[in-house]
């Protein structure tokens, strides 16, 4: 297993158009064991991915983002930016986006069934880039709307419709919901289920819908460019690159590169 | 809109069976707006959750935990999770599981795409209660998930087939890839891709997928019993419990309960 692995890593990097990012390497790593490869080679049963899909206009992202928004107030915000991109679809390819249950995530919600941890934003675009690009490119997708999601000042959309006015936009430094919708309430001087903060949430939805129908369109054009190394590989743990935020000066040593999974990665052992 | 939501909060929490419990509760208070009663009525298309569910005997629940199991090792801990779950409801039930695209959270490994949030196998275990319960309660069943996997000494499962032997179990009280994994590999005294670790994680994925049938068993019963409430309404921000691991002594406070948002939920502007 770990030579098929370690063979398979670099021959088959131009899966991801451009330069491979360090997500893209470690789903492509992934791929090596079979998985990727199998999922995206028939396409017989809606079972597989990647999906049908046709570029966005700009009009069409726009109203994407009007969607997400809108819909955030019937499922909250991984409902949201799902729908948002999964309604679209319905109407630009049909089938198997009208038969897809896109309730599924609705629950990833306020960091997961209100747990606080992943944004459910970036769950429901998750599933989104990968149901139309398929898990290997679709993570690496997803990887670069987090990277957006945590260093950009938002919420940026403005919807057709508000249902309150805003004042506030933040930068969250992380993915997680906790952190991004305390920061800020906090900014904006609100509390959590406040017209306010309700209104942020929504356009955030909007936002991240949005960035993943861009790259997408990207990814369609075959000029995505995985750009953003992912933290699990730039920081040897799955983590966020804020550490001192929760760790202060004290931040733990990893046990190296990988620590003795290094030996697997080498195809040692 | 406040008024039927406020109308509908209580009228409809027998939904839910037994107490139910503030995930409950707040998804109770979404589906006022119209969402969720319109995603149960009609059931002419797999859009349309809930799907059918036959209920799992014991032996099968271990089956699907050693699917979960090998699954780690083709596309990590979301993946793993759901096609435990997945891979026998196909055999079990058939449609709409044959053609769903069981790879569509791969991405939410590593606590989403490598960023150290929510855990994906978390992830994972909610899609598969959404689709056998839908999403009211879907969410109540990953509500009690969270909190087993947040209080429980992980992992417990034994596969049939393990890839390396481990020596640990630790409690990460906190549905967060990167608190649960760095703390599992600390005690182990392991670093992150070792064979350990991978192993750990990968039953993990097992606990998870097989904790989530037990409830779906109860529920398919009329005996699952919301008895968690989620920390979004205990924290009145979505949260952890475990405040002062990041925050020590100096815990914000937040605005209130809901901030300024309880004028809304009381049906007030």
């Amino acid at each position: 297993m770990e030579s098929k692995l370690l063979n398979e890593k670099f021959s088959r990097r131009d899966l991801i158009k451009g330069t491979a990012g360090a997500a893209g390497i470690a789903a492509l790593a992934m791929g090596g064991l079979g998985f990727f490869s199998k999922a995206e080679a028939a396409k017989t049963s809606p079972a597989t991915l990647p999906w049908p899909y046709k570029k966005f206009t700009a009009a069409e992202i726009k109203q994407a983002g009007d969607i997400a928004h809108d819909n955030w107030f019937k499922g909250f915000c991984s409902y949201a930016t799902l729908s948002g991109i999964v309604e679209m679809l319905r109407k630009k390819v049909g089938e198997p986006y009208t038969s897809f249950p896109m309730e599924l995530t609705t629950f990833a919600h306020g960091g997961t069934s209100g747990w606080g941890a992943t944004c459910g934003t970036l769950i429901g675009a998750g599933v989104a880039s990968t149901l139309v690009a398929g898990p290997k490119i679709g993570e690496a997708i997803n990887n670069e709307v987090i990277n957006y999601y945590a260093n950009t000042s938002l919420p940026v959309f403005v919807p057709s419709h508000p249902k309150a006015d805003i004042k506030s936009q933040n930068i969250s430094n992380s993915p997680v919901c906790h952190l991004s919708v305390g920061k800020w309430m906090k900014k904006e001087g609100v509390g959590f289920l406040s017209p306010q903060q309700m209104e942020r949430c929504a356009r955030v939805s909007s936002d991240m819908a949005m960035k993943t129908l861009e790259l997408l369109n990207l990814w369609a054009d075959g000029k995505f460019e995985a750009k953003t190394t992912a933290p699990v590989m730039a920081n040897e743990i799955p983590s966020q690159n804020n550490c001192t935020e929760c760790h202060g000066n004290d931040i733990p040593k990893t046990s190296g590169k990988f620590g003795t999974g290094m030996d697997l990665l080498k195809g040692g052992h």
